[in-house]
């Protein structure tokens, strides 16, 4: 196989590259590396599939020792490596670019709970462990990994580090920075920095763990993590609730943090469009309300044991009071967990109904909580102006003051090219409206290559000077990750 | 004033100082900038009076534009700054050296609170505003700000932020760093980094805020930050127990986690040596309990309404079946406000009880927390082994993994010698044992210049390896706090 697939270069730059291979492949064995197109072929579009990218080969080892092994080797030969998890990030920041000069580093071979102690309520994972392997590692030992999100069949936990992954959970338990007690990272040297010892209090200078933590691969490639573990849920309460406006959405969050900050969970809002596009999408869903509302709120409550009673009964007062008081219009506690699942379908077929309808110009953003309802009224009407014919939603996590901003195209828009004349266009004009609200361009999904050249351009210049100077420091032959999330300096031109 | 203590240079380089100096008082003005020996001095020596250092003057400036302004004089001027706030740290991180050739930057007068959003639960506060008054002013909206240590009532905001301080308050709500929602700060070029906006979610790349956490002022100098606030407490649980050891302790802190993880605020441990010292020195305080017990722990809940009802029966239940198996020997809940102030004045009181038998050697340690027992009772007996006539004590906030593990002098010996003689070698064998169980040198008083040699020994190789490329490429002049924090490279040797 080696023979068949590397040692087709002939040049005198390639052989260098043969040469390259065959020591990859001496070093990490016939399972270790590969230059089989067909086995490349699957990692080198992102699974969105809007890049496409090139590679020498695939390296996956299966040891920290293998990957400072293989990093040192590609040092030795000016090799870029591109580190990947399970694929399924939303910003490109895994796929190679289309040089083929690069190597793809797959973490997934390494995928060992190396411990899990339910009494600390820690695990040591390896960079490759699946979150959906993770979350039933912890429910064995009656404890949760608090940190869900779509792909969690496919993502890792080095690639929900290495992005500081979100989710629907962040409002009570933070982002993927908050579950990590500590990491072990191979650098671009080859040198292994071992912080996997999970001490709650250490004060020896800079946190190099938070460093790495959503710098997606360009600074460091995280091998293993010591993450933490809650204990499991007991019961859940989900309530869907129909409301006037955003702002009314905003207060009764307010409402349930100060009545109930330890048991919220989660907080998403709906918009009326959302939900009809929903209800037209899945002919057996069902309106959860008999009414329709212009915004709707889903909201999650949990407690640790088996006894919610008192929890029902507490925001069952909470809901009464609000509708007493003009807040909430109509609201429905789900009556059973098979009628909690609806619910959370319902929210969770948005992007798939929306796709249905047509192309959309889809924004991960974030404005600090407060200013998030101001933002939305102000947005939208300022893009539907601007594009006539388009339609403006923003649907989710409203307690994170992060909303996903999908702009939808205009009737008769021909798929392909409408994103990229008009669609283009509308996605810096969201930017623009996002820095002037004083938010991020890229509230979760991270920068990769989708981003990159948007967060140059809009990016604060102090931050992306402190970024290319830590860069410049820590990896200064650009060797991991070139072209990801740092944007290149004003004078260098893009590749 | 100028003229009389900052026109004094004569020789060559004397005249370059006096230079800098006149252009720093133009600058800032009276109240900005002083030579004054008198209004030096009390601000040349760390307040345990370990550390005398000298400087050239002392800045005051009044805003982050003149901040930015005098840190790009230093810069042209070739003037290092040590940064200082409330001067209460506890390593000599803001004590000049002897060398006299840097300037004092006081963040004092930035006092101001810029902001405080009782609905979003976030405050903006200047460095210079001291931690007593943040306390008030939550408290005047029924909110409180979640982190509180002896020193209150100078300690301030941007030392809090540089050291990454810790307290009694860890176990629930986390070290500042989870305090800090946000950060102002200037870069050594005099550029201002302005990441004071609170937003949930941002990932847009590296998280320079967290890199400047905790890294005592040699990357930036803090000027301002976004601070999250909680609900006020209401009541508070406060339980005084006996115990047969430290690992009963360890038991008894899971217990109280699994059963009111919510409520659960501080768990301190105290031997029986550091009880009795207290009880010897404080003729007035009462023991808590009729029997005296190996270990005590001292334990606070809190729930945030004014109803304990509930809470205390729970604690009531919890520790009569821990008593009937027989983990605690005995305990009492504190019957009033009064007691419970009784019970903390207790614990608070170990360090100057300690201090009046004679000298000791203190350390500021910690371990992963379900180590510290058998770290405890492994250390203590090797060194008073090693040292005969010393004692060991270690007492303080287990649930942290953090103890303050002192030793005591043997009878007769002389302060002052003692101190420089075994004191040292001592402290040498604590950290060795220290870092043999992963552990920290540095739990939460920071490494300033008391321990950075220390931690120039004893730390990772690649750990100290990145801090200093990181410190190299932030400040290639070594402008920012020089000797401080980090160690420096072998072959480099001590200034």
């Amino acid at each position: 196989m080696l023979e068949m697939h590397c040692a087709r270069w002939h040049s005198a730059a390639m052989e260098e590259t043969s040469k390259f291979a065959q020591e990859a492949r001496a070093l990490l064995g016939e399972r270790g590396f590969t230059c089989d197109p067909d086995l490349l072929e699957p990692w080198l579009t992102d699974w969105r599939g809007r890049f496409h990218g090139s590679a020498i080969g695939l390296a996956s080892p299966a040891s920290t020792q293998e990957v400072s092994d293989f990093v040192k080797l590609c040092a030795k030969h000016d090799v870029p490596i591109v580190p990947q998890g399970g694929n399924s990030g939303m910003s490109g920041g895994a796929t190679p670019d289309k040089s083929g000069a690069s190597v793809l580093l797959s973490l997934r071979r390494m995928n060992t709970i190396r411990s899990l102690d339910p009494e600390a309520g820690q695990t040591v994972c390896e960079a490759g462990v699946i979150l959906q392997n993770l979350h039933e590692a912890a429910e064995e030992h009656r404890l949760r990994f608090p940190l869900t999100l779509g792909g969690k069949g496919s993502a890792t936990v080095g690639g929900l580090i290495s992005t500081n992954a979100g989710g629907t959970q962040v409002l009570r338990h933070g982002t993927m920075r908050a579950q990590v007690l500590g990491i072990e990272a191979v650098l671009p040297d080859g040198a292994v920095f071992d912080g996997l010892t999970a001490l709650k209090k250490d004060n020896r200078g800079f946190d190099l763990k938070q460093l790495l933590i959503g710098s997606e691969g360009t600074l460091g490639i995280v091998t293993a993590a010591t993450l933490r573990l809650l204990p499991a849920i007991g019961r859940r309460v989900v309530i869907w609730a129909g409301l006037g406006s955003i702002g009314d959405a905003r207060k009764l969050l307010i409402s349930f943090e100060r009545a109930l900050p330890q048991e919220l969970e989660g907080f998403e809002v709906v918009p009326a469009h959302c939900l009809e596009s929903v209800l037209d999408h899945m002919p057996d869903a069902r309106a959860p309300l008999d009414g329709s509302y212009p915004w709707n709120a889903l909201i999650e409550l949990v407690v640790p044991d088996n006894d919610d009673a008192d929890l029902r009964e507490k925001v069952e007062i909470l809901l009464a009071a609000e509708i007493e008081n003009g807040l909430v219009a109509d609201a429905v506690i789900a009556a059973s967990e098979k009628q909690a699942e609806d619910f959370w379908l319902l929210r969770d077929s948005i992007a798939p109904a929306e796709r249905a309808i047509g192309p959309a110009m889809q924004h991960d953003i974030s404005v600090p909580v407060p200013r998030m309802p101001e933002f939305v009224e102000a947005a939208i009407p300022e893009v539907e102006k601007a594009f006539p014919g388009t339609r403006g939603v923003a649907f989710g996590h409203l307690g994170d003051g992060n909303v996903h901003f999908h702009i939808l195209a205009p009737k008769g828009a021909v798929p392909g090219e409408w994103e990229e004349s008009d669609g283009k266009r509308i996605s810096r004009m969201v930017h623009d409206l996002v820095r002037a609200h004083g938010g991020s361009i890229s509230a979760e999904h991270g920068i990769g290559q989708l981003k990159r050249d948007e967060l140059g351009r809009l990016g604060d210049p102090v931050s992306l000077s402190l970024m290319r100077q830590i860069k410049q420091a820590l990896d200064p032959r650009g060797l991991l990750n070139p072209g990801k999330l740092v944007p290149l300096a004003p004078e260098e031109t893009s590749p």
